[in-house]
């Protein structure tokens, strides 16, 4: 295939996850204006791990866990995001990303194709160092986000302590130095009846 | 410094660039819904550079054009975006980016503050090859939002054919065979008239 055909085939990738921008999070924004959108999600925990990896417990090949990141979430574009503690959502959600995948990543030519489906797996998987890592990354991220909230206007939406700290799991097997921060902000949010906000789909919606 | 205090710092720089994601640019999404913000653009050209480098004319080293593209607009936390055909914007766009490098970078630990100015500087200075690269991705991005809209509505608000060429001239530089793509886009804008859009401080406030 000549490099103008591949650039045709890529091109047309590039167009279709720019949709990614409009996949809104549950998360919201440190200054609580609007939801994130899994893009720009995307881009903060890549920048986390150039940043974090030093405090990893176990060799990270960066670049390789930057390109999981990066990957991880464009199935959404086809699938949407499925909150992590919505089980209805949970049920089907590995039947719609791997179509989504399959769609999405059969776009390219079939060498990046290929490429591209075996990152996402490897992410979801969770089994190599650098997708542990990169998963440590996804769950701490949004933790961030809602414990530094500018108003100081926080609380988990999980309904337990060993809820969330199941969900964080990947931090401690990742970077147990940065499990101790993990732990006091869940525990400090435990003692102040942090826990417990509705999910978003108990919310009604706004008129 | 323990891997604790560090971590602190860190923090600070992470919840710090949150503020990315409400910088609005110029340029608008495919679905023209909304303005494109600094954080997703970055997560796109990033993804854009592990799919494109096979087009380059010189080697490139992928995490290092990833890293300068990943980092290169967090300076617009402070500073916000210039729209590239801005003079007067240009003007004391320099003193505006630096200062803001110094204080948001300055948030890290020493080595790591060093580290993303240098990187920052890189990029603005466009003499590396990876700075290069990340250069012509930078520009060919909204290029490629604004011609693959998804109601075909496009227009380029450069006033003329040279003006954009010039403007998309790392391009050239960093991936001779991607000119021919830009060159013919510019052509059919070019005989179509679709150059020559009011620049957005010339449009009038919306109601």
């Amino acid at each position: 295939m000549t490099g103008a055909a591949r650039f045709a085939q890529q091109l047309e990738f590039i167009v279709a996850i720019d949709k990614l921008k409009n996949v809104l999070r549950v998360s919201r924004l440190t200054d609580d204006s609007r939801a994130e959108n899994s893009a720009e999600h995307s881009w903060h925990i890549a920048m986390m791990a150039m940043l974090l990896h030093e405090h990893a417990g176990f060799d990270v090949d960066i670049l390789h866990a930057v390109r999981l990141l990066l990957i991880h979430d464009i199935v959404e574009v086809d699938a949407g995001d499925t909150y992590c503690y919505d089980e209805q959502g949970y049920a089907d959600k590995q039947q719609r990303e791997r179509a989504a995948a399959a769609r999405l990543f059969g776009l390219l030519p079939d060498d990046q194709r290929d490429e591209m489906l075996v990152a996402w797996y490897e992410f979801e998987v969770m089994e190599t160092h650098e997708a542990i890592f990169a998963n440590a990354l996804d769950r701490l991220q949004p933790f961030i986000l809602g414990r530094h909230r500018d108003n100081g206007d926080w609380r988990f939406r999980a309904r337990t302590r060993e809820q969330i700290l199941e969900r964080m799991d990947p931090v401690r097997r990742a970077a147990p130095a940065l499990w101790d921060y993990v732990t006091s902000v869940v525990d400090d949010a435990f003692t102040s009846g942090r826990f417990g906000a509705p999910y978003p789909w108990e919310l009604a919606p706004s008129p």
